[in-house]
C-alpha cells in the first residue's frame, strides 16, 4: 500500500509509513505531484506478490502520474487505486469538472485499509474498503491566515482582521466565502453541519471525527475545536465513536483547522482501532 | 510524579499524562503558573503512599507554587522536587537572580523519571535521577516570529524580515539578541556550539537531541533543523544516540524551535527506550 503527494502537508503521508499502514509514500515538491517514475519505483520496491493499492489525493497532477505509473507496470504488477474525494468546499454539479479534492480523510483510508492489509484481506477487498471509506467520509477546512509560500515569501491570500476563509483547500487555494470571525462554537457548527447533512446522519449515527490542524493551528485551538464540535454532536445526537486530533494534512503554516467526519460501521473501528506504529500514528 | 505550569505550551504538560511517565499535570491561565491549591489536589489525588516527585520548571510562580503546595502537605505526604532549568539564554552569574529558565529539558526529565518511577524506584532515586538529567541537559531557543497574545490580539514582539530572535524564551520574552537571518546549517550550528560547550560534549561522547518546534513551525522545517543538526553534531564529533523531534513545549504561535542535547549514559537510554503510553509521547 503505497500513498503520496505534494510536500508541505506534513507528516501527511511520510509519517503513516510504517507497520499497520503504508509501505511507501512518494513526496513531490511543495504543492507538487511527485513523477511517474517516482511512484513507479515506490511500487517496484514495495509489491511483495500480492499486488498494491495506490491512495491517492484527488488532484489533476497525482491523478495523471499515479495512473501513468499503473500503466508502466500493467504487465508486471496489479495496481488498484482508490482516489480520495472528501471536501465539500469543491462539490460540484459539474460532471466534466476535476471533483471534489483529497484531504484529511486520506488519513482515515489510509488507517483502515492498512489494517486490512496487515491482517491479509485481498488486493480487491482493500481497494474496496479504502472506497467505501471515502464514500462515507466528508471534510470543510477554515483558514485564519493563508500560508506562506516558501519560495516567494508571500501568503497565497490574505484575509482583514476579523475575518475567516471558510471552506479552503490545503494548497493555499481560497475558500467558497470570506465570513466574518465569530466565536469558536458557531464556528464548528458552520464546519459541522454541511458534513452531517452531506454524510446523512441521523440520530444515534456513528462517526469517526477527525480535528486537523492545518500547519500553524496551536493545539490549544484544536483542542477547543474539538470541545465545541463533541457539543455540537451532541446536540445533534451524532455518536463519536473515534476521534483524532492534531495535525496531520497540514499546508505549510496555514492557521486554521479542518473537520472531517466519516460514518463508521463495527468493522471500520476495529479496523481504526488495529495496531499501528508510524511516527505521526502509534498505537 | 507530577507537573505542571502555564497552559500555551501544549503538549506540555497534558500531553505526558499516562503510562511510563506523569501521573498528573497541573495547567495555570495561559503562560500563568497553577495555583498553590491545584497543586496540592494533585498530589492528593495520585500519591499512592510512596511520595511524589514534582517536576518544576523554573519560573517564579511555579516555584512558589509547587512548594507552597509542597509545605502544605508536608505532615502528610512526602514531596521532592526537580527543578527544571536548562535554558543557556538565561545564564547569569548572578547568585541572587532567578537562575536559568526552564523549558525542553523537562520532557527529557518528565520522560526519565516516569521510566524509573514505573520500575519502582524509590522517591529519591527519581528526584535524584531527575536532577542529574537536569545537570546533563541544555537548551537554546530562536524565534522567527512572536508570539500574539490570545486576549490583546498583540505579538509580544516584532521582527522586522530577515531578522530572527536568539535565545528566546517560551512565554514571549525576547531573546538575548536579534541577528540576521541565515541560512539553516548556520543557524543551527550557532544554536549548538553554546550547547557542545556548555555540557563539556567531548568526541564520541553520546547524547540525546530533542529538535522542539515552537507553535507555529512546520514539520519540513524541524526536519530540516534536524538533519543540519545531525550533519553539524557528527562533524563535532557528537553522537546522536536518541532524538525527538516534533512540537512538543511551544509557546502558542511562535515560528522558531529550541535544540536540548542531554548528555546521555546507557542507564539513560534504557530509560528514554522504556515503553510509554501517553497522548504526546508513545512507544
Amino acid at each position: 500500500m503505497i500513498s503520496g503527494g505534494g510536500s508541505g502537508h506534513e507528516p501527511l503521508h511520510t509519517g503513516f509509513v510504517g507497520p499497520g499502514m503504508l509501505d511507501a509514500a512518494v513526496p513531490g515538491d511543495v504543492f507538487a505531484s511527485p513523477t511517474a517514475l517516482q511512484v513507479r519505483a515506490a511500487i517496484e520496491a514495495t509489491d511483495s506478490g500480492a499486488g498494491t493499492v495506490v491512495i491517492v489525493k484527488n488532484y489533476t497532477g497525482d491523478v495523471l502520474n499515479f495512473s501513468i505509473a499503473a500503466d508502466l507496470l500493467s504487465r508486471t504488477h496489479r495496481v488498484e487505486t482508490v482516489l480520495v474525494d472528501d471536501d465539500l468546499a469543491t462539490e460540484s454539479e459539474d460532471e466534466a469538472g476535476p471533483g471534489r479534492r483529497g484531504t484529511a480523510a486520506v488519513v482515515v483510508v489510509e488507517k483502515v485499509c492498512g489494517a486490512a492489509a496487515t491482517a491479509g484481506a485481498p488486493l480487491a477487498e482493500v481497494r474496496d474498503l479504502g472506497r467505501d471509506v471515502v464514500s462515507r467520509s466528508a471534510t470543510l477546512s477554515v483558514a485564519f491566515e493563508a500560508p506562506v509560500n516558501p519560495l516567494s515569501g508571500l501568503r497565497s491570500f490574505e484575509l482583514d482582521e476579523g475575518e475567516v476563509e471558510f471552506g479552503v483547500g490545503i494548497h493555499g487555494e481560497r475558500g467558497i466565502e470570506t465570513r466574518a470571525a465569530t466565536e469558536a462554537a458557531e464556528l464548528v457548527e458552520s464546519v459541522t453541519d454541511p458534513l452531517i447533512d452531506a454524510l446523512g446522519l441521523g440520530r444515534g449515527a456513528p462517526v469517526l471525527a477527525v480535528v486537523n490542524g492545518l500547519g500553524a493551528t496551536h493545539g490549544l485551538e484544536l483542542n477547543i475545536a474539538t470541545h465545541e464540535l463533541r457539543r455540537h454532536l451532541d446536540g445533534r445526537g451524532v455518536r463519536i465513536a473515534r476521534s483524532l486530533v492534531g495535525p496531520y494534512v497540514t499546508s505549510l503554516d496555514m492557521k486554521g483547522f479542518s473537520i472531517t467526519l466519516t460514518a463508521v460501521t463495527d468493522e471500520l473501528v476495529e479496523l481504526w482501532d488495529a495496531p499501528v506504529r508510524t511516527p505521526a500514528l502509534h498505537w
